[in-house]
């Protein structure tokens, strides 16, 4: 079913220059530095349940599509926020593989393809002719040691891969990873949102929670500042290299000491007036890029998301259910207070991402081109996949240069999927690097070591892996 | 003239697969299912008076490329709004014909040549050397019995043809099809702008039609909204499956009762306040939205063009006259109020058109890719080109998948174009998926069956054909 | 190191035609109408100091792309607004040298490459090891009179070069260059930005020699336009056929007189209220647009870049140093008030830039092809590079046609780097017009029309050449 050649291109000149490309690249280390598996997975090593829990339930890629075309949430076994799950994964997985062709030309079906054939031999397509033939030859396999959590990120060739976890969270599974003397390298990711965002769910009790685990009185501006600082130190000595910041927009602002002390007391105190929460945003935005200038963390920037955009699922089924819609993104003007304080600084590593790809070329290239700081994320989300891939390179790469970027991220919850996608995005590098060298815009050699620092030597330094 | 390969990748390789697609498709019935000919030709059968009154004066296409190099409107006898038309339809024609080497490159010139090689065997490119001979020989054609309305829509194939119609229409031309016993299949689209937009020139007096028309009382809300669902239902007896909002952004609102009320009134009593307008027509296409999901009728949205962006062209020669310019048109944050009212409702279907192509991959596809009601609409206008078309596939397929397109639209005026253009959108959705089989990316039977999907079935789908 | 079909597709059928194509234009004049370079080097006649003086210094797309990658510049020896400039040439070079790789896949390497190659024999690729050898073998043949500012533009074979000129120059060196016999062709273009900008370093001492060099009181409105009316003269008399204007924004007006003239005295006397900085800019462009319907000068805009934006930069080492970032533009409502003013006056001819390539299809191919005056310029700065350039002509020529474009300008300081850059642009040119080809949208003979065109003939009649 999986083509050795799939994604270089047809003409065949290129097309073997790629496939020469992508020899030296395809059995590199996956070093995976943003997404978000969980690491209790690799804490307790426990096998996977079964097919509908492991490639559906979690995956919103996945049931997004489905549902798009009629098909309801319930019968896929998507949990609700009641607690109730009205599936059986069995029938649910009919469902799904009744539905599969929905995702021709879809990253999905690529990442899923891979994963079928090359980690439980099923080669032909998913229909619902095999659909129990599936279920049943895949809930075999999850029985079997092979395919415990830990043997998986083994025979992946994962040399790294980092999580995202909470400001407040007690990182106890990282701990029992590294206490069980396993040597695989699972690292937390600083994810302060829950603790800046005003609008999000629990903010008060998340607050409050930061005073405790930092001991940390979080009533004052300093003290809050002093509490993420703590927590930022409690994860570098755990092992994070670096923050993740999921904002509504990349606005950034830089206050007076005095005027950021009264903006966070409104906060906390809940009485703020128009304007506040986004501008509260901004400003730790800024507050971050400081303490990363301070103790070295790569700090990573996610914004142009409206999140929970359908209320009716996000009430129904809560959040990241495939709801969450892209909005055009601005960063020129947004980013300037924090650049302008902290963007010439050589200890800053700043990684802009952008669901947004017409900034590519007008803003994001351009910035990385100039600031010592500015590097470019890999295409993000809905742009993870060949086209986007192909077009962010073909869009950034001539002002911001291949330098100016940090490798591929999975950004994925969806485990098994990780060898696919990073396979995804060397075939692609290569296929891009292929041409260019067709075009006699590279030479040969600069090609092969390019394709090295695309898939593993960029992705090091711009983490500090 | 016409390659029988145009608009085939030149890799071999694709090539040949692009061709055994589009054997396969390209004999298929035209499905014409969103347009702007008129449905007296259809009634009438009269024969089209002369190349200059067929080709040229109605497609704004033509003549605002020859504007923009300086030839004059009134050259080319456009019709004035005073009543004027100045020019002689063979001096015309001369005009147009010595400026014909303006649409290489151009959709436009793809259309023309089609129609002059394929209906009337003229098979040299025009120019000035040529342009009686073509003129004769075009004229001639158009007083056969061959080229009569009616047979040249058997010729083409078409299976449907929908108009756009004023809600305000009696459809007596589509009633005098029906009645005359001819078998073609030409139904009307409800299209309310000028009785929802209050700047539409003659608003005031197109209330008081609708009033008439559907003797309901519409100095209230409710009594307006009476009138829109009787014309609803007045087309839907007369074959519309859809409706069509011409609008200036995509904004909507979901306004409590008494305050869209409220906001009626100043509306129909000339009283407007600011933001009147503009919030009506967002309130309206919730109404709509509500009116679809009651009577199942398909709602398409085209919104983004600034109208009658050139004044003295407008005083003078009145609407549609090729300055009408596309302006960037967000979609998330503008249609939040009415997808959370009926964006889950399994009865509606919302096809969302653009000009703004950056909206594709970044807004239009992810909605399309999650709301069981919103539909992506094909390329539309400037963007309906082998580069735009590609561009789309491109952008939109890898989040909204196939199955939330809706096949070709050939939105047009231009009777004779209409072959051509759906033999553009086959050629380019073969090379495009000529180019997924060629990167291994779809199967062949896949590929197969997708293009006779795109070409047939999700148009009849879509619009309940 | 630079192979004759680089930049070619790899497809050998279109390769074919590409290089067919190429063959006819390769060797056609030069013909550049809008750059940077200074005109002093053409009246002087003086030797290159150095390479580095020459390469590195002034070339702000060199040393931002090494200052991004945490080269100071300092190291560099870029010139301080201190007048100190910390480094020794040859070291310079030879940082420039080490990190010559970060250039890959860039425009400026295919630039300095084809330098390097063509003009000092350099056959191999730069890097730390040859570094002393480039140096060498520059400042050597820098000093021949082959290397003469003459002896080089009469080797590129340009037939003519426009410089950018501040309103209130003298035109002394493009005076010596007429006085001094020599058949070279260097023509002025008034740039009026300093005396139009409110927000300008010097604004009020600009005004005040503006005054001086005119003649006329610039204390009023009508004193005012007088004194640019009489500058505009002077350049035109002085073999100027052009204007050129860098605005943040797009943003025109109309004000009526008493209102632009009171708007005019608080600028004058620095008293300005929020908004009039911008509103003067908007109102002066529409007056210069009358003028240039007055004088035929034609009139072309740069919008959309945000200049300095990185303050410590600037503060140090001055404007135009890397630090210009592009913002999203808008150009529909913008342009409104000047279009509907000028927009169809047969004697203006408006060529409008864009840093925000979104525009190309949506909003200025459109323009474009309604307008008799607008014309689309080249793609600008970040653009013109081989990805942007074919991305250029894919998403406008649809819409706009050939006809409504203007031909390449180099933009450029660098002035060693014009013939490459002109290369660039023939070889990309060729490479669409072969893909047309190729795939049946062109005739043979039509396609070898258009690359004339597009080299020479459009150039020359849209900039009056």
């Amino acid at each position: 079913m999986l083509d050795a050649k799939r994604l270089f291109p047809a003409e065949p000149t290129t097309r073997a220059i790629a496939e020469r490309l992508y020899e030296t690249v395809r059995n590199l280390p996956i070093i995976s530095p943003h997404g978000h598996t969980d690491p209790r997975w690799f804490a307790e090593n426990r096998p996977f349940p079964n097919p509908t829990e492991l490639f559906l339930q979690p995956d919103h890629y996945v049931f997004r599509m489905l549902y798009s075309q009629g098909v309801r949430m319930e019968s896929l076994g998507i949990p609700q926020e009641d607690g109730k799950q009205n599936a059986n994964p069995r029938e649910a997985w009919r469902v799904f593989a009744r539905h599969y062709y929905l995702f021709r030309g879809t990253p999905t079906r690529l990442w899923l393809d891979y994963a079928f054939e090359n980690l439980f031999g099923l080669t032909e397509r998913l229909s619902a002719d095999n659909a129990d033939e599936f279920y049943e030859a895949i809930a075999k396999k999850l029985a079997t040691p092979e395919f415990l959590p830990r043997a998986l990120f083994e025979r992946f060739n994962i040399e790294v891969l980092a999580t995202t976890d909470a400001a407040v969270d007690s990182l106890e599974q990282h701990k029992a990873i590294k206490a069980s003397g396993w040597k695989g390298r699972v690292l937390p990711t600083f994810r302060p949102d829950a603790v800046v965002d005003a609008e999000y769910l629990g903010f008060q009790e998340n607050l409050k929670k930061l005073g405790e685990v930092s001991g940390e009185d979080v009533s004052s501006w300093t003290g809050y500042l002093a509490a993420l600082r703590s927590r930022r130190a409690y994860f570098k000595a755990n092992g994070a290299t670096a923050t993740d910041h999921g904002h509504l927009t990349a606005l950034t602002a830089d206050l007076p000491l005095a005027e950021a002390a009264r903006l966070y007391q409104r906060i906390y105190t809940g009485k703020m007036q128009a304007g506040d929460v986004e501008m509260f945003q901004a400003q730790m935005l800024t507050e971050m890029a400081g303490m990363s200038v301070e103790d070295g963390l790569t700090m990573q920037l996610h914004p142009g998301s409206v999140r929970n955009y359908n209320t009716a699922v996000y009430e129904k089924f809560g959040r990241d259910k495939g709801a969450d819609i892209p909005s055009p993104t601005e960063y020129v003007r947004a980013l300037r207070p924090l650049l302008n304080k902290y963007g010439n600084e050589p200890n800053l590593t700043l990684i802009l991402f952008t669901l947004d790809e017409t900034a590519f070329s007008r803003e994001l290239a351009p910035m990385a081109g100039h600031f010592p700081s500015v590097k470019l994320g890999p295409p993000w989300w809905f742009l993870d996949s060949p086209e986007g891939m192909m077009r962010f390179r073909e869009a950034a790469t001539e002002t911001a240069g291949f330098y100016n970027t940090v490798g591929f991220n999975d950004d994925t919850r969806a485990f098994l999927s990780i060898p696919a996608r990073h396979d995804v995005a060397r075939r692609v590098d290569c296929a891009f690097l292929a041409r260019l060298l067709a075009e006699r815009r590279l030479d040969e050699a600069e090609a092969f070591e390019v394709a090295q620092d695309l898939t593993v030597n960029l992705v090091r330094k711009a983490y500090k892996l």
